[in-house]
């Protein structure tokens, strides 16, 4: 797996901008920068020491590309513990295709994505986990999302991960050496030890698998629904709630926002809106489907807006939607429901007073009015999420996958136990589970699934 | 006009990517940075030595934002010539913009545009031209705009503005100690000896404002027009042009082309095609407006393509076409004119050997046979377009429009000198070209002019 030869990336962000970074790794990568390298000091970059910058020029032949900085990084005291240059170039677009270009035609060849990081990882400079951190480091859009990362890259749950494992281990010799459930000299205090030992792991590994729920909508923002009849004011509702998010998000000059349409964030954790086709009391099969759909919808979300249109509300219509919200908390129970009246402009025949059962909040998205009730609502169970966030969150499906794998296999061992089940066949899944610990931290890993991993990253990383 | 504050910007394109770079110059630049990273080394940035990289976290309060790697420059060894801290992060939006918000609480403002490099150009890190030649070669997207601006940055026709800086001044003190052209002693010799230094003057001047033809078409890539009736095959032409260009343009994974529609690069020269509404012969009035449209588009470019729909052509078309032709080549004499016959592939009642007149190129452009020939010969136009790049080859429209200022000044003092007048009133014009002069060095330059030539960059540098 470990290459030995030399890549390059643009590690900048692609673009034309004021500077663009172009990186070179690999055991030749400051001989062959060296050789289009002219610097002003008439320093050789194989003279440079390490860690330090150099001016000078980028040269093809004769032609000169670019005024550049050159800086040398030397192996394993480097990104990917190779030798390592990073060429600081104007940020042109031709002169950077240029660069590229020249490089590759001097045995150099264009990263693959993610493979600087592989490459972290492989000369042990990082463990898989805080290798997997980086690419979430990059696309983290949020402070929760970001420090969700921060943690994992930082070490995260892997001194967890190594609880766990330590304790496999043992309870595996443990079983290799003491016990043979199949003789007849079992020790009954040794079963209830064991069985003590394998709750306790248990415990630990639900807590992880627990916390992905969690860690997966930080990461990927919380899904909202916003769902009522017709024309109570749905899309009003939503353009509201993200005028009000664009007005606040401060624009840097010179960063640009790639707002994913239908996202705002509330105390640093975005929530993505998820729209729904509006339900509707209704014997009409068409309907009936859109329903369907908006059922399912409601059932991935975090948090349901329910509106009512408070200004056609009467008695009828608020004893079917008294039992539909009823229903609704009946069949989510573990999502937040947020029963809002709109439309609080205008007069209603119902009194607010005959409405304490739905506890709502009353506003009016056209005017804007009372909409911080609402966002105080989301703010309230964002912040119990967030107190969550600690360095034993899950955030990663990979991760999730084999602790649930894990999981499994330490519940085929209980299983056993009772069972009576010979160790040597404890003890297969007992290494089992090992296994996809290890493979999680990445002590053991093939090919197929560092590809895997990497092949997400972004270019130059 | 120098300022002493601190300013930053985010120097990498913006977007997201594996590396940003955010650039910090001023006074207590690394003082600024230092109160926000916390070196892996534990070395205080201030003890930092010059042009070295430091690998660390920036850190707000207790909360880390993100591992970067810090280089430190130092006063007058820096772009700015300031102290100048550059801050290498990961390119998550959230984090540069983090990063920055940090910035901005720490006696930081966000730069304008250009304001890094007009800090070099304040503080005599490089002189006007070579200052505005940073922000060309940042968008030169060709070889040829890519060459003309890296001339610049390396000194360009400044030799030559030099030159004619110190004739002028000579001349000017010859001028006020000796002369007196109201008295009666003037020495005839003298005057033509004059004569003879504006002259040369004149044709240094000229030389220099005639290569602006080429250099602005260099910088912003040679306006062809293709013109011919309808259903001549004009877009056909265009989109094989196009699509092959899009072919052989190699596609360096991570770098993004920018490409404006229906430009393509032909021996490292931007070809930008300029849409016209075609020709036709008619009396009606509103078609006679598009044709007038086409006439000034034609009149806008360095090549006119003429389209003949060879399939339909007859001898009355052919004596129109004659004449028609006639009429361009009479109207445009500096403009390269080539007459394209299409659709070869379809049979025609006219034999090629009668079309000799036109000299044109047989090509379909369908089935894209003999684009080559028609590629072949733009080729030898733009070849003699861009042999004539060299140092003294103008591109500025500023610069552009000092050297004709200059000029009329020359001229005014060729005709005084002829007139008599009295030497005084002819060393106000010498002294005003000689202002000129130093207004496109930026020897001479105020607020407003530089705000105008900087206000043109790009954010961060």
């Amino acid at each position: 797996m470990i290459k030995n030869d030399n890549i390059l990336a643009l590690a900048s962000p692609s673009g034309i901008g004021a500077i663009s970074l172009i990186r070179v790794s690999g055991p030749e990568s400051i001989l062959i920068v060296d050789k289009i390298f002219r610097g002003v000091e008439k320093i050789k970059l194989l003279d440079q020491i390490a860690n330090t910058v150099q001016l000078g020029y980028i040269v093809d032949n004769y032609r000169t590309i670019d005024k550049v900085l050159i800086t040398v990084f030397k192996n394993p005291k480097s990104y990917t513990g190779e030798d390592l240059v990073e060429i600081s170039c104007h940020g042109s677009l031709f002169i950077q295709e240029s660069i590229i270009q020249l490089l590759l035609n001097h045995n150099c060849r264009v990263a693959k994505p993610g493979e600087f990081t592989m490459r972290s990882f492989l000369n042990g400079k990082m463990d898989l986990s805080q290798a997997e951190s980086v690419a979430d480091l990059i696309s983290s859009n949020s402070e929760a999302s970001h420090r969700l990362a921060m943690n994992q890259m930082r070490g995260g749950f892997k001194n967890d991960i190594n609880d766990l494992r330590t304790e496999l281990v043992n309870f595996a010799s443990l079983i290799e050496l003491e016990l043979d459930f199949s003789q007849e000299d079992v020790e009954f205090a040794n079963v209830k030890e064991l069985n003590k030992l394998l709750d306790k792991i248990t415990l630990s590994l639900k807590k992880l698998i627990d916390s992905f729920k969690t860690g997966n909508v930080i990461k990927n923002g919380i899904p909202i629904s916003i769902v009522g009849e017709p024309n109570t004011g749905k899309s009003t509702l939503l353009n509201t709630l993200l005028n009000e998010d664009r007005a606040i998000v401060s624009s840097i000059a010179g960063t640009t926002r790639d707002t994913i349409e239908d996202q705002i964030n509330i105390n640093g954790v975005n929530c993505r809106f998820i729209d729904t086709a509006g339900i509707r009391n209704t014997e009409d099969k068409i309907e009936s489907i859109g329903i369907e759909r908006t059922f399912k919808k409601m059932n991935e979300s975090e948090i349901i807006i329910f509106l009512i249109d408070y200004s056609t509300l009467n008695q009828e219509k608020l004893n079917y939607y008294v039992s539909y919200l009823n229903e609704i908390d009946n069949k989510f129970p573990n999502t937040k429901l947020i029963t809002i009246l709109n439309k609080k402009d205008i007069k209603s025949d119902i009194p607010i007073n005959d409405l304490k059962i739905f506890d709502p909040i009353l506003i009016s998205a056209k005017n804007k009015s009372n909409i911080d009730r609402l966002r105080d609502e989301i703010s309230l169970y964002i912040n119990n999420l967030t107190v969550q966030i600690d360095n034993s969150v899950v955030s990663n499906s990979r991760h999730y996958d084999l602790l649930n794998k894990t999981y499994e296999e330490i519940h085929k061992v209980k299983i056993s136990i009772s069972k009576n089940i010979s160790s040597d066949l404890l003890a297969i899944d007992i290494k089992q589970a090992i296994y996809f610990l290890g493979e999680l931290t990445g002590e053991i890993s093939n090919d197929e699934v560092l590809g895997n991993i990497f092949s997400k990253f972004c270019i130059g990383k």
